[in-house]
């Protein structure tokens, strides 16, 4: 239909810059071809481990894969799987094995989702644990024990027996052809090219997972490889190679996963990412994507970096059962507008209940961010608060009312206060202790540390995104 | 909780400026309370109809007449609505009607959605249609047949019999109180205030309903009364009120609502709008809003309006059963930031086939919108294509392929060539004539019309957004 000679089966051995020709080979023969422009998309492969080969040690990289998968458990020869690996597309498979009603670990060498935050971590965490999956972080393999097929997987802390192993470890670009031909590569190990595509000679086009791109919030160059991304990527160079001016300035690091019920997104830098560029501080909050009137409703953790010294955007996490993508991509497109978080209360949003909350998280997050930085309140993390449990020197206010049926904080130095009597009973907490408010999604301690800090109390933090992040 | 003493069953009658107090009464008897700040936040009230008062006509301005039509229906006297004034809140009452099985008329004085291009509007009418809601419009009501309680409604057209009639015109702000005391009025007849939402006496804020506020599209005030709207005013003029600095710059007009499985959203100007202040051109696609093999996709139909000279983006409007709100949203985003359609292209959404195609509706958009400006098709309207059905001067070719089994354009001028033979039967199709290419969903329409136009074809016409908008 497009006039595009496709050939199959066929190998691109080498590329002849001088004389602009492919060398391919097809059924055994040699044969060239030559260009006017010439374009290397040829994407990226699995990470492998050394010394990790056995039959049931597979990554996932083509349909066969899958297939494979599927027909051991078919065959009933798949009850037990190790993933090694634990991202998103990690995750994502640990999904769809306990889908199958297999015994699912999860095997990462520094914490579950490295991509994320800590504290947005460990709902993933969590959550999968909810799902009985198991993860265990911080664990090197050591080996894999096999038998002709694979028996088990030996890490520095444990054995664990597996029928399956599945290695998911993340990619790197294809770019042994392009590196023959002496086309620049970039520090990331990834092809060179400027923001129209173009690699080290100008007769040459690169895009997709193969490729090099800027993150435009660093400034740095990364390997960054996604399927939107490079379809894009195939539309700037189709219209380069034909006499057009596209151009693609970089990417700022998106990226979603669907986990069961329950959605994991980013765009930007994390806090930790943030912090070696800016002045970087970071809010959590925890929300629900529609009003509580309305049916389906889910819920949101969201969390916000930006930059102290210009409010400008740097990032955002969300984890939640809610709508996810929305909030996610809607900051994404305020990152790369540069908007600060004052830019981001102020957006014009789609609002009726189907929707949202009259305020957007979006919106509500970026007036937890100004609350912090007009130094309205602080905030501290449950992990901060675990910490001060049982403390001669902390009291911690539990803002739940009464009858709210909620597990109780066990703690010597627990007080529960509602929100609804703090007022009248002032009196009943200490003025010379550090005060922690604490209640289910983080308003109540808020609003309790607001009346507090305004009723002369000095020392008060208030517990961010609440008990939601316990 | 707060501290706020609230005053119910009270009536601010009059505010006395110089002495900083407002005349309230209560049981009957005048008092006054004085102020440092005042806040006026009196929202609006429905606009009524000249001569149209009888039992049975109602506006929808609290839960009781909610509850008075619900009532009626339990009562089995609420069979046939008319309801007045063909707006998105209109629809959304006309929706709730008949899922009651009401027999649900509405008139409309002009086009159905005036909010909306009349393509678009048009879409929405037809899907009423199919819900068996009658839409009447360039409709003016005569009278309000009644017996005591309502009969039917006179248009200039005909008479339309009725239990119960909604008025469904709009809102008009509450502005008595600001406008006796000499407050400044808006061009739009709403409370004047600036950025900080202080009114024309520097004691005195307003915010939500009863203000004008300016649209940052065209700079110019507007009206545009909304619960978000006012949930932000709200928390702007706290701060201000206690010391702080926030500013409202403005609102650029997003709105949004649910009508059966559609959902109905508009952002920013309207192509008609946005003629009167930018060389405005827009562009229409069809596109499902997740990838074809995921489970539960639905279909969106995407206008976006941008200016020709600057390639600014100045408004979308969408109308499908997918995830609207989702691209509306950026899109609104994006306006804010007065990105063009080149930086909404190259936007790092977040990708995973659960949410959305490798490239978001929101990207092909732009991608629409590039091409034709720059200049890789023309793009015509179904309205278009049908004045050319049997026309000799025109030949509409119908890309489809044989077996896609969807009705037949009944016309001599109709030749049935499917994209894939296209390239083979050039032959067929005459040099001298206007060309139109036509398909489902206006991809193949492009492609066809690309093909025709590189082989040499003078006069190609694409049909935008293809048969889903005929």
């Amino acid at each position: 239909m497009f006039n595009i000679d496709v050939l199959t089966e066929t190998i691109a051995k080498r590329i002849d810059r001088e004389r602009k020709r492919v060398i391919i080979e097809k059924d055994g023969k040699e044969d060239e071809i030559n260009y006017d422009y010439l374009v290397i998309a040829t994407g990226s492969k699995p990470k492998k481990m050394p010394n990790i080969e056995a039959d049931g040690v597979t990554t996932l990289s083509s349909p066969d894969d899958a297939e494979k998968i599927l027909d051991m458990w078919m065959d009933e020869k798949l009850n037990k799987a190790v993933i090694i690996g634990g991202r998103l597309r990690g995750i994502e498979v640990a999904e769809a094995l306990k889908l199958l009603d297999v015994e699912v670990t999860l095997i990462e060498p520094t914490q579950l989702l490295p991509e994320l935050d800590r504290d947005m971590a460990t709902l993933v965490q969590k959550y999968l644990a909810e799902k009985e999956i198991r993860v265990i972080t911080n664990a090197s393999v050591k080996e894999i024990i096999a038998d002709g097929s694979v028996r088990a997987v030996k890490t520095d802390k444990e054995e664990i027996s597996a029928d399956l192993v599945v290695l998911a470890i993340g990619v790197e670009p294809n770019v042994d052809l392009a590196k023959d031909c002496g086309l620049e590569i970039g520090e990331s190990g990834a092809i060179k090219v400027n923001e129209y595509l173009r690699t080290s000679d100008k007769f040459i086009f690169a895009g997709g997972d193969c490729v090099e791109t800027i993150n435009l919030i660093t400034g740095e160059p990364v390997y960054f490889p996604s399927g939107d991304l490079a379809n894009k990527h195939g539309r700037i160079i189709g219209d380069n190679i034909t006499g057009g001016k596209s151009k693609f300035p970089g990417i700022i690091g998106t990226t979603i996963a669907k986990v069961f019920d329950v959605t994991i997104a980013k765009t930007g830098l994390s806090e930790g990412e943030a912090k070696k560029y800016y002045d970087a501080v970071s809010v959590v909050a925890s929300m629900l994507d529609r009003e509580y009137y309305y049916p389906r409703f889910g819920n949101i953790r969201f969390k916000l970096i930006f930059d102290r010294k210009t409010l400008r955007v740097l990032g955002a996490q969300c984890v939640g059962s809610g709508v996810v993508d929305k909030r996610i991509d809607v900051v994404a497109t305020a990152i790369q507008a540069k908007m600060t978080i004052d830019d981001l209360a102020n957006l014009d949003l789609a609002y009726s209940p189907p929707y949202s909350p009259a305020l957007d998280p979006t919106i509500t997050i970026a007036h937890v961010a100004r609350n912090l930085y007009d130094g309205l309140f602080n905030a501290v993390s449950t992990e901060y608060v675990k910490k001060k449990l049982n403390s001669d020197e902390t009291v911690i206010i539990d803002l739940r009312e009464k009858g709210e049926g909620l597990t109780k904080i066990e703690a010597s130095n627990v007080m529960n206060i509602p929100l609804s009597e703090l007022r009248e009973r002032l009196n009943e907490i200490p003025k010379d202790k550090e005060i922690i408010t604490i209640c289910p999604v983080g308003l109540r301690s808020y609003v309790g540390a607001r009346i507090l800090m305004n009723m002369g109390f000095k020392n008060v933090k208030a517990t961010a995104g609440g008990l939601a992040f316990w």
